[in-house]
């Protein structure tokens, strides 16, 4: 049997390093060949995984890195490339699964190269959904590859769909930890630093994704996302806040059944479940135990604190762009909220501002349009950003 | 397309009511065509239910209602049989499904009769499996029949179950509310009497199984069950107390994920699968509210206080027909509570004393040999029982 073809976009970040970490894990690893890894800044992490996992080519999305990272790798007959069209060529060879982790738009064109060509998309990356949902979904489609979801709360509404109860689905139910400021009022909000924002209550993670996790602009984004990943209505997506992030997301049927995914918070359940799909791989990772466990808690999300959840439903009606827009918003708003330009709760409302003021940007009909569209939003967003008055 | 074969053994039960409940709410209802109902002293219920159902034959299992039957059906055409021999008639027929609810030893008999014929066997009586596991499940292995749980815990794990995952099947965590007693001290719960012990926190049910949840013997023939239905180890079930019984059961995956199903509790969810499965029908029962049910609790069960998951245990290591003795036991331990004769914590006592004075009753090969080990062991029980002081 010939080895399975893995590459991996983003190995040097937490979801790459877990990647690899699970292939090691995967009993059958010697099924495995790597051929592209590609990462950014980290060229001696990036260098040092190419040469572990006899890679076939490694690539820096940094083209002022390409030197460096050639030196690194001299000797070893890895291919080097650099920039965008280095991460083209990646997404060019023949892989039959690539984990898609590259974060933010960046993601976006060797993703859809490599959904494109055919291949099984482990999809990490957010853009690729939030901001060109339709052309994504319809390449992968097209090319006949599979969509597999990383993240854990789709990882575990992946788990819980049952193929021949498609149409007894009712609802999805994301289960989201409700963040740092979960019972904060919103004037206790309004005075909230970047520094404070940070501490996530669960998960160990970025500062971007602390940030969207204490806005619930994460879980807009993943409404966003599931919707293009299960084909359903947007009043079929719930949001319920479940501090301890121990269930992941549930799938309710039309038999009043739900069913739910559980488990540790370890990205590893998710990812070795969308290299092995639709078979589990043994894994060396914590089992819950209820008894510890004690107590799981649920509330109904408070869309007056979190209009982040209404703006993502705003952007599933208005559809065309709106996801793209945003998504570049949010990111830019996120940006003067590190910088203290401005406030907590100012990030929502110039998000909004922006999504109303390209409300007639029509539906994306090529991957140019997702990043124009990218574009404007983050000029309109800068300027209303210059002319809020920090709260 | 020929219509779906039914019979519903234990039709006037809370099991049968709910089937035939099922039965109208299926959206394709007219693919089912009902052929024998069987019940026992509410003799005006059945017949109503034959005549609505426009049943092939009505059964009642007490001989000597045989007369009233035969004239509340006196001109429909419905067929009618009682006793014992009028409950394998009714097994002969050629049901295609069938709901096996009759309660207790006298289920055994007509279930693997119809089990033997190759029915699919939606099974709600305890006895097939704990007394008579291994006969039965050879049984329907042989004849070619699906055995789909009716139990709300064990449809759970049958739900949670991925075939092509069974492999990597690690455990199954069997949820137990903790019954009415789950915080008292071993002191309080010597002076419990039958009246006390018959309200159950969440389920309305009969008193047996009232009785049975505030000992934990329920849950301790689950645990036999389980090892049955779901060919596991018994170290690979785990017992967890949930007082709010929400989560109904789980199957935890060599990855780390554990699966599990939910539902308000409504024996409908699992008739409803059973019935359909492995498709889920729309039924009208009631949607779980996360937001409304707030917190759902975990503990480990105390086998010091509820003895009766140790008894389960033990018997599972024992084999032969240790699980017939411990069931016969138990049932005649709990009629001798209810008398007054013996107190609460005497159950266990004399179950484990008869089972420790049946020890060498090896495996059964007949029917005969489970009815033969259920009779001694109601005799050495009852015999325990006299010579026991009330505590």
């Amino acid at each position: 049997m010939s080895k399975r073809k893995i590459s991996i976009f983003g190995s040097t970040g937490s979801i790459g390093v877990n990647t690899l970490d699970v292939l090691s894990q995967a009993s059958q690893q010697d099924q495995y060949e790597i051929l592209a890894l590609t990462g950014a800044g980290n060229i001696e992490r990036l260098a040092k995984q190419a040469r572990a996992a006899g890679a076939r080519m490694a690539v820096t999305a940094d083209e002022t890195r390409y030197g460096e990272l050639k030196d690194a790798l001299a000797g070893t007959g890895i291919a080097v490339a650099a920039g965008p069209s280095g991460l083209l060529e990646a997404a060019d060879l023949e892989a039959d699964w690539v984990m898609a982790a590259i974060v933010g738009t960046a993601g976006l064109a060797p993703t859809l190269r490599a959904a494109s060509r055919g291949a099984d998309i482990a999809l990490a990356n957010k853009e690729c959904l939030v901001s060109a949902g339709s052309l994504f979904v319809e390449a992968i489609r097209t090319a006949g590859g599979r969509l597999l979801p990383v993240d854990s709360e789709h990882s575990a509404i992946f788990q819980c769909l049952e193929q021949q109860n498609r149409a007894a689905l009712e609802r999805i139910v994301l289960t989201a930890s409700g963040g740092p400021f979960r019972t904060w009022s919103r004037e206790e909000m309004a005075n909230v630093t970047a520094d404070i924002a940070r501490v996530h209550p669960n998960w160990s993670m970025g500062l971007k994704i602390s940030i969207g996790s204490a806005t619930m602009f994460n879980k807009a984004l993943e409404i966003i996302e599931a919707k293009h990943l299960f084909d359903v209505e947007p009043d079929q997506i719930e949001v319920v806040v479940h501090p301890q992030s121990i269930i992941h997301s549930m799938v309710g049927y039309r038999d009043g059944s739900v069913i739910a995914q559980l488990g540790a918070p370890d990205m590893r359940t998710a990812i070795g479940y969308a290299l092995t799909y639709p078979v589990r791989p043994d894994l060396n990772v914590e089992r819950l135990d209820f008894a510890r466990l004690a107590r799981l808690d649920f509330e109904a999300p408070d869309e007056e604190r979190f209009p982040a959840l209404r703006l993502a439903r705003l952007a599933l009606a208005r559809g065309g762009l709106q996801g793209a827009i945003l998504n570049a918003a949010e990111e830019t708003s996120f940006h003067a909220f590190v910088d203290g330009r401005i406030g907590f709760l100012d990030m929502a409302v110039v998000t909004e501002q922006t999504m109303d003021a390209m409300v007639d940007w029509s539906a994306a009909t090529d991957i140019e349009a997702v990043f124009a569209a990218d574009a404007e939003a983050r000029r309109i967003a800068a300027q209303t950003i210059a002319s809020t008055k920090r709260r």
